[in-house]
C-alpha cells in the first residue's frame, strides 16, 4: 500500500472545480488573476457551482436568491444571546450556529439536487448574516437586517457596521472573497468531502469544514499575522523582530504553502489592496510593516508570502475585528465547500484510507486483579 | 502522484490504536474477541486512550471521572427544548449539542495534554447524557440525572428509561459499546483526524465526526437494517423479500465491508446477543428473521454480515428507538474518535491531499454583456 503522512502527494479525487498547476490557480479553468481583476464574488459563486460564468439573467437571479435568503430564523439569532458570547471563539460560535441552522431546515435530510441547491443558496446567504449578527450582538448592538438591493460584499459590510461602505471598500472586500473562494483540496474542503462521502447532509459537511478552518494551521493564520504586525508596531522594528523570531526558531505566519513552490498567486492582489486601503484609512504603517516583514523574511528563508499575509492588513483596514478574520474566510470559502460537497454527491465513493498499525503486538487479556 | 478514489488502499497515517489485519480486529494489540468476552467498556476506553489496560485503581478513577462529568450545563439541556425536537434528525441534534458544549467549556481552546484529557473525559461522559436527554425530552419526559454509582452502560440505559436495567441488558449493551469503540480509519474517525490536523480543538473534531457518522453509508446502516426487518415482518417472508430486492438491484444493508474480506469479527458477538435478548424480550422473531436474511443473502452474494446487521435487533430488544441507533454508535465510537484526535495532536501533520483537475481547460474571462 502507498503510505504518505498528511497524504502529501496523494490524489484523493478528481475535481473540476479548481486546479493548482505550476503555481497557477484556476477556478474552472479561469486564472485567478483574471477573476480577481474582473469578476464579482457572485459570479465566482455561480462559476464554482455551475462550472460556467453566468449571463446577466443568471447572475441577477443568483443575486436575488442570495438576498432573499439572508434572514435568519429568530431562534438562531436568539441563540447568540443565550451563551457567554464574549468568551467564545467566533469560529466555535459559527460552527454551532451553522449546525443549528440545519435543525430549522425542514428539508435538511432531503438529498435531491434541487434541495441541495436550495441549501447551497441558503447557507451561502445566511453565513454572512450569522457572522455579522454575532459580531454585533457580542458588542451589545442589535443585528442589522440585510438590504435586498445590495450585492453580497456590500451587504456584508453594511450588516457588520450598520453603514453603507465606500466603493473602494466594497471592491476590496469583494476581491478578497473572490480570492478565498476555493483552493482545491485544502484541509477544510477535504474535511467536508470526507464527511459527506458517507452521504451525510450539507449542514454536516459545512459544520465539519468550519471546525477544520478554525485550526491555526489553516484559517487562523491571518489573525496571527495581524497579531504579529501589532507586536512589531512600526516599520523600523520589523527587521529585528523577524530576525529574533527566526533565531529562536519561532514560526512566522503568512509565508510559504505546501502546494506552491514559487509563490501564492493570490498574495499580490492582497498586497495591492493593502496598499490602497491603508492609504485610505491613513494607517499606511500596516502596509509598510508588512512590506518590510516580507523583505526580511523572504531574504532569510526564500519563502514568499501566501494569501494570509496581506489579508491581515486588508481586513484590519476595513475595520474588522481581528478574531473575525477566520469567520470571514469561511464566508468566502463556503462557496468552495459547497461546490465540492455537490461534486462529491454527484459521483460519490466513501473516503476511507487505512492506517499502518505501529502499536503493541498481540497481547492476551489479563484479569484486572492480576494487572 | 498516486491516485485512489475514496483513498482505498492508501495509508494516511500510522496509528497505535486499532488494527485490522487478515480479518482480525485488535485494539492496542488485544483481539476484539478477547475484549468482547472479558473487558468492560470503561476498560476499553482506558485502553484506547492510554494504550494499556487499567489496573483496579486506574479503572476506579476513570469510572469516577466519567460519573462526575455526566451532568450537562442547564443551557444545553434547555437548548433541546427550544427547537422543533420532534422534526429533527437525532444526529443533527447531537452534532449541534456537542458543538454547543464547546461554548460552555472555558478551556475549549487550551491545547495542553492535561486540558485535552479533561475534554476527553467530559465529552465521553456527557455524550451519554446528551443522547438520553434528547430521547426523553422529545417524548415530553424530563431528563433523568445520572447515578454516580453506576457503570457507563448501566447509567446510559438508566438515563434512557428511568429504570435500572437487568443484568443481561447491561452486559449486552456494554458489549455493544466495546465492539463499536474503534475501527481504525473509518470515515468518521478519519473526518475527525483531518479536522484536528489543522490543530483545531477537540469539540470541532468530534462535531465533524458526528456529522460523518450521520451518513447512511456509515452509521446509519443498523437503523436501515431494523427498517428492513420490520418490512419483512416474519421469518417465512424473508427469503422472497431478499430475492426480490436482489432482483431489483436494491442495496441490502448490514452486509460486507470494504476492509474485511472473509467476515466482520464483531458480527458473531452481536448475533449471540441478539439471540439472548430477543429470547428475553419474547420477540425471537427479530433474531429469526435476521438469521434467515443472513442465510439467503450470503448464499446469493457471498458477503457475510457486518457489525451493523445484528446490532439492529440487539438495540431494538433493549427498547431503544430506531433513530437512536446511530447516536448510540456515537456514544461508543467517541472513545475511538478521541483516541485518534489525541494521537493526531501528538505527532501532527496537516492532512492535505491533492485533486486531479478534470474540468475545462484554460479559459479567458469574457465580460458579462458578451456571454
Amino acid at each position: 500500500m502507498t503510505s504518505s503522512k498528511g497524504l502529501e502527494g496523494i490524489v484523493a479525487t478528481q475535481s473540476a472545480i479548481s486546479s493548482i498547476i505550476d503555481d497557477t490557480l484556476t477556478y474552472v479553468g479561469y486564472d485567478i488573476d483574471d477573476l480577481a481583476y474582473n469578476a464579482s464574488f457572485e459570479e465566482v459563486v455561480y462559476l464554482l457551482w455551475h462550472k460556467k460564468l453566468p449571463n446577466k439573467e443568471e447572475l441577477t437571479q443568483l443575486k436575488k436568491q442570495l438576498a432573499d435568503n439572508m434572514s435568519l430564523p429568530q431562534e438562531v439569532l436568539n441563540h447568540f444571546k443565550t451563551y457567554p458570547i464574549n468568551e467564545v471563539h467566533p469560529m466555535a460560535a459559527l460552527r454551532t450556529a451553522v449546525s443549528l441552522l440545519g435543525l430549522y431546515d425542514k428539508d435538511a435530510e432531503v438529498m435531491s439536487d434541487e434541495s441541495n441547491y436550495e441549501k447551497a443558496i441558503s447557507l451561502q446567504a445566511k453565513i454572512a448574516t450569522l457572522v455579522t449578527a454575532f459580531a454585533r450582538i457580542r458588542k451589545g448592538q442589535e443585528p442589522v437586517a440585510p438590504k435586498s438591493e445590495l450585492g453580497y460584499a456590500e451587504n456584508f459590510l453594511y450588516m457588520l457596521s450598520g453603514k453603507l461602505p465606500e466603493a473602494i471598500e466594497i471592491e476590496a472586500f469583494d476581491k478578497a472573497l473572490v480570492l478565498h473562494a476555493d483552493h482545491e483540496l485544502n484541509a477544510s474542503t477535504f474535511t467536508a468531502r470526507v464527511c459527506v462521502a458517507t452521504l451525510s447532509d450539507m449542514y454536516s459537511g459545512v459544520t465539519a469544514a468550519i471546525g477544520a478552518l478554525k485550526g491555526p494551521l489553516h484559517g487562523g493564520a491571518n489573525e496571527q499575522v495581524m497579531k504579529m504586525l501589532m507586536e512589531i508596531g512600526s516599520e523600523d522594528k520589523a527587521e529585528a523582530y523577524i530576525l529574533e523570531k527566526l533565531a529562536n526558531k519561532e514560526k512566522i505566519m503568512g509565508f510559504g504553502h505546501r502546494v506552491y513552490r514559487l509563490g501564492d498567486p493570490r498574495a499580490k492582489h492582497l498586497r495591492d489592496m493593502s496598499k490602497q486601503l491603508t492609504t485610505l484609512s491613513g494607517e499606511e504603517k500596516w502596509y509598510n510593516i508588512s512590506l518590510k516583514v516580507e523583505e526580511v523574511f523572504t531574504a532569510e528563508k526564500n519563502l514568499p508570502p501566501n494569501v494570509d499575509f496581506y489579508s491581515a492588513s486588508v481586513y484590519h483596514s476595513l475595520g474588522i475585528d481581528h478574531d473575525l478574520f477566520t469567520p470571514i474566510f469561511a464566508v468566502s470559502r463556503i462557496s468552495g465547500w459547497i461546490a465540492h460537497i455537490l461534486e462529491q454527491y454527484e459521483n460519490n465513493r466513501l473516503i476511507r484510507p487505512r492506517a499502518e498499525y505501529n502499536g503493541p503486538g498481540m497481547q492476551k487479556y489479563i484479569p484486572i486483579e492480576e494487572r
